[in-house]
């Protein structure tokens, strides 16, 4: 690579941001940071630095800070954005929803005005499989029908990826890529980096993990009665550091020209609670204590995704089976009781 | 009356918004309002004073600067908001969506987050009828399907209903009014207040009467083989002051606490392109030349609102049939021929 390729990531210091910048850095990307710390902390970026002998730079801003954004978008020439920074918990979207339309909208359409200001074009955005609300047909591919989510984050993925549809029909010499993740889990091999959720975790393996340190006493299962192999929940989990791998292929796809595209991430294969439980107890050799409990609302049985289209376009399917996100995210939370929280200054 | 009732109104210096400050200062709330004058001039509340007797609070600003709401919220203990400001021009919306998203989204997250630091939990939104998308049924009643819309104006529409409701569920001390308009026509009674479209008319009825005027030369009319009367589109036109009267409405229910409301508000009689260009050239005197082109796309056939619900909850039907729509906007364009331009300082 001769000339340095500059990647503006937004929410760089979070889980899948910190995967995301190590993969920069192991491509030879020159990744820079924003992230408020809102729900991360330095110490990520610290360690991706020390696991890559690699700088990265970085800015402690807020997306809603216009001018913050300019300030670092006229500092560096930036190949492209990748947009993790938002607010992810789909049970407090429910009670703060305008916090989630705030940051999550609100912060998008900042981020694309300042590129448009700076003759920035190339996007790469974090959208979920949320959008596709509950399933018409599995498994699930790009073209199923998007847009019945019933909570508010859901709908300001829903919501964003409409508006970055728009801008794109209104300004086609934009690469916008929707990446549609499934349920990221894992950490990076060595176990430095990992998720790390400030308070209770809201989704199923954070929540093992850190039954089986000990942090938490028991699993909530809601419920096992749903029309699926064990009776519990059915989802398409996928190692967090194949979903970074994603993101660089994205990157690589950008010389194309490719308008805009919209991926799933996921592995194509669907687990159970149980059988996400019983995977993991094997590879930590910990017992994962769980008590069955009634239903979530909005939960459906199975969710999984069709793969097809991202390997046939990006040349990407997701590598790392189940036994390798378990012992990963293993490696991680046992290293880590605490998470990043021991380090942090 | 007791105290004086403050009601704020955002964007109404606009044609809807001055028609509704005319109505509040007809029954003794004090309109205080908030217009950039991006699509409007300051000419309609003074005439809307001197129609009146009465005076408009006002302040020159726009609802994306927060700072000036709350210079204006710590001012008055606002009854209500009703609110209008927005970007509205279908067209337009599709080539430059991010002004719409965030003039209307983020406008609205805005002005909700300034009312609750202020703690005024009522407020009466601008929606439309375009959330319903193309009708599965006629007429269209509230219950309709909604969120098909496929332009960015109609999109912003749909996003702030949801917002809004994901609001309500989370702050269900909140009185929140969604109101759906239909076509908006003609002027007060007066003639001296009125549409006044910056550029080329978007709307039918104000290009006819600019036609009439000799304004322009020919009215276009998109399409002549639908499956109605006549084969052009029919659609509900609603007089201007019914649906300001509407709005009081709203203002009047506030005492029952009504929570989250969705009307439409529509006469519930639809007229095809050529009947209302008939009954204005009954009304005006003036010929209409028009020719038939081709369909718009997005276009459809009939579009008209059940209006069963808005009678029984507010007690407010529209009053005012084909014939007073039609004289009262060739009063106004007749009498303004060049809208408020001829006294703008």
């Amino acid at each position: 690579m001769g000339e340095t390729e500059y990647v503006f990531v937004t929410g760089g210091a979070g889980y899948i941001g910190s995967h995301t910048v190590l993969e920069l850095l192991n491509k030879g990307y020159q990744p820079v940071v924003m992230d408020n710390f809102s729900n991360s902390c330095k110490e990520s970026l610290v360690r991706v630095e020390q696991l890559t002998g690699k700088e990265i730079i970085f800015f402690k801003a807020d997306i809603l800070d216009k001018s913050a954004l300019r300030k670092v978008f006229s500092k560096y020439n930036f190949l492209c954005v990748i947009h993790f920074a938002g607010l992810k918990a789909v049970g407090e979207s429910s009670t703060i929803p305008m916090s989630y339309y705030r940051v999550n909208v609100g912060g998008t359409i900042n981020l694309v005005e300042v590129m448009k200001e700076f003759g920035v074009h190339n996007l790469v955005f974090s959208s979920s499989a949320t959008v596709y609300g509950e399933p018409q047909y599995l498994p699930l591919d790009e073209c199923h029908a998007v847009g019945s989510c019933t909570n508010p984050y859901g709908k300001t993925k829903y919501f964003i990826e409409e508006i970055l549809k728009d801008l794109h029909h209104a300004e086609p010499n934009w690469n916008v890529f929707l990446l549609r993740y499934f349920n990221p889990v894992g950490s990076h091999a060595s176990g430095r980096i990992g998720e790390d959720p400030l308070d209770a975790p809201n989704n199923l393996m954070p929540y093992v993990s850190q039954v089986a340190i000990g942090r938490r006493p028991l699993l909530s299962v809601f419920g096992d009665d749903y029309p699926t192999t064990d009776g519990t929940g059915v989802r398409d989990y996928i190692h967090v550091v194949d979903l970074a791998v994603g993101h660089v292929a994205c990157l690589k796809k950008l010389h194309d020209n490719p308008g805009l595209k919209i991926y799933n991430l996921g592995t194509g294969q669907g687990y159970s609670v149980l059988e996400m439980v019983k995977a993991f107890e094997a590879a930590s050799g910990q017992k994962v204590p769980y008590k069955v409990v009634g239903r979530r609302s909005g939960d459906v049985a199975s969710v999984y995704a069709a793969t097809t289209l991202a390997y046939e376009e990006l040349g990407w399917k997701a590598e790392r089976g189940l036994a390798e996100m378990c012992t990963d995210l293993w490696r991680w939370q046992s290293s880590n009781p605490k998470g990043f929280a021991s380090t942090v200054d």
